[in-house]
């Protein structure tokens, strides 16, 4: 019955650092907290429960009964003794289950609100919202809720200094050679590192967006996005950063964001480096033609391929208006800027 | 020829992570290049070189002759490449070898400097100082010098709130019982972590101290240190913080610390943690009573096994003087005072 997936949820370290993660503890405790509202008298589902904190503030959010389901042997070793030393046990049931073996205890019956932390790095990675989703079409009331409810990946072209520039003198040394190396022995996955803002050539484009309430499973299986943005300050191009966004439902609409702008998260962001021969110097408004594809890994689930090309921005489309130094762009905005006045 | 210890270093992004360790690379960097009177005309080994930065270090403090030796692939992988690089192959030498197979070329030949960044967590972890204590029997000339030539180990009875008092309380949730678990899993090995200098209940007392220069090896195979400290502030007593420091030769004497109050290298700290039921809420002066052991495994090694034993501080004799808040040495300090009045 072992499963490598829920076997490293096992080690509590892993639970350690999501639990320091301040923005996201934050996050979920102030989107469930500040909307007791939605939680009063209410059904949950806490879906992937781990340690129980999740099911823990909705129950103190005024949730009638939440039902904390955790595949990993979390849920007896840890979920157990946290909703009983909370004195929850009368709302809180602790589930060791996979969610897709999980039925209510009456099976006509759905839950209000489905709560989950389901993200992983680039938001994709570890492949549990497809559970999550599962469990929204079996269980989740016409109208009920998703916390969070909206997810949004972005892209922006970037520099990555530790990577290339930083080894061009370390205390006098030249160590580009070395840093070719390092890249070369990186280059099979993307580097997962908090970028500085001064970092980014462009502040980033919706590469993704889904509503979590009527996302269907098949959106999950291959993501496309093609586009050109002109950078906005001049730099070297050496790779695409991407990260993300949650949206939380209420009034007091919380927001979890993974981008460089916000405090660092556990997630950091995930850093697609360009091969040496790619990396270019580009002028502001320099035009960034480029595909990105994030394709379900057919042998494993869990996993995505992350696969950047770079177009020829001659060639491709560009957005109208878009604010690239290319002749055809410039005036393109000086027409609209005409038809405007 | 495989052995998993140089394999380790093979890995590039240990030498990464080294080589971005500021404080580490600033130590190493003034400690040679600010003794250029040290290093003129001389010839040098370096103990594992890894990628070569040291060595280049040297060549351009003015040394005639290095010699780089590195048991890992990194030496060809590498090295060769960064002294070709900055164009310093007619001065080092960089040699694919562990230090305890190489011979210099002429057998007669003596060295005047080795240089070795050797230092593990809690200092002696890996073992690699054996290696450089070899080398140096076999090499070193006779009034040559050691880069680094001393090394402190300090130990300081310490509170441990992340593993502790931090769980009491997350976004309104009781975790101790998670906490539990977690240090449970923990207990195996000490925790390697960034202690805050608030943290520490006494600013720490020498361990342990070696003049490489003259020390044995069978000094490595077995380190106990037994002291009675006074607290110097009241806290919650959950471990052991244990760190090292490293003095450089030369009128700009250098020094590598890896203290809490120094700034972050990646060896942190070394803090073994106490189990829960011999924790203690001190107070000031109260007197912590202590063993600490580090014995060589025999079984590996380059690892330790490192035991902390609490002993009773009032069957333990007390240094003279001791600040301590029993009678014993209130009086014993009372009577210093008026002697010396």
């Amino acid at each position: 019955m072992s499963n490598p997936y829920f076997d490293e949820y096992e080690n509590l370290e892993v639970h350690e650092l999501m639990l320091k993660d301040r923005p996201r503890q934050q996050a979920y405790c102030n989107a469930i907290l500040a909307n007791k509202d939605k939680f009063k008298d209410k059904v949950v589902l806490d879906v992937g429960a781990g340690t129980g904190i999740l099911s823990a503030f909705c129950a103190k959010a005024g949730a009638r009964l939440v039902y904390a389901v955790e595949a990993s042997n979390v849920a007896t070793k840890i979920a157990l003794d946290l909703i009983q030393d909370n004195g929850l046990t009368s709302i809180v049931k602790v589930i060791h289950s996979r969610v897709e073996d999980f039925v209510l205890p009456v099976s006509s019956e759905r839950v209000d609100i489905i709560v989950s932390e389901w993200m992983g790095f680039y938001l994709l990675h570890e492949g549990m919202l497809g559970s999550v989703l599962q469990a929204r079409d079996k269980f989740l009331k016409e109208g009920g809720l998703m916390f969070p409810t909206e997810c949004t990946i972005f892209v922006a072209p970037c520099s990555v200094p530790s990577l290339f520039d930083y080894w061009q003198n370390i205390d006098g040394i030249k160590m580009d050679s070395f840093a070719t190396k390092l890249r070369a022995q990186k280059s099979s996955r993307p580097e997962i590192a908090q970028l500085d803002p001064n970092n980014l050539l462009h502040e980033g484009v919706v590469l993704h967006w889904m509503n979590l309430l009527d996302v269907d499973m098949a959106e999950l299986e291959e993501i496309r996005f093609k586009d050109v943005v002109a950078a906005q300050k001049s730099g070297n191009h050496q790779g695409f950063c991407i990260w993300f966004e949650v949206l939380f439902p209420g009034d007091e609409a919380v927001t979890l964001s993974t981008s460089p702008f916000a405090p660092e998260t556990h997630w950091k962001q995930c850093v697609v480096v360009l091969p040496e021969d790619s990396c270019e110097t580009l002028e502001e408004k320099a035009p960034i033609a480029f595909e990105i594809s994030m394709l379900r890994n057919s042998s494993d689930m869990r996993k995505y391929n992350l696969e950047v090309e770079l177009l020829d921005p001659n060639i491709e489309e560009h957005p109208v208006p878009c604010s690239c130094h290319m002749t055809k762009c410039i005036l393109t905005e000086a027409h609209l800027k005409t038809m405007n006045a």
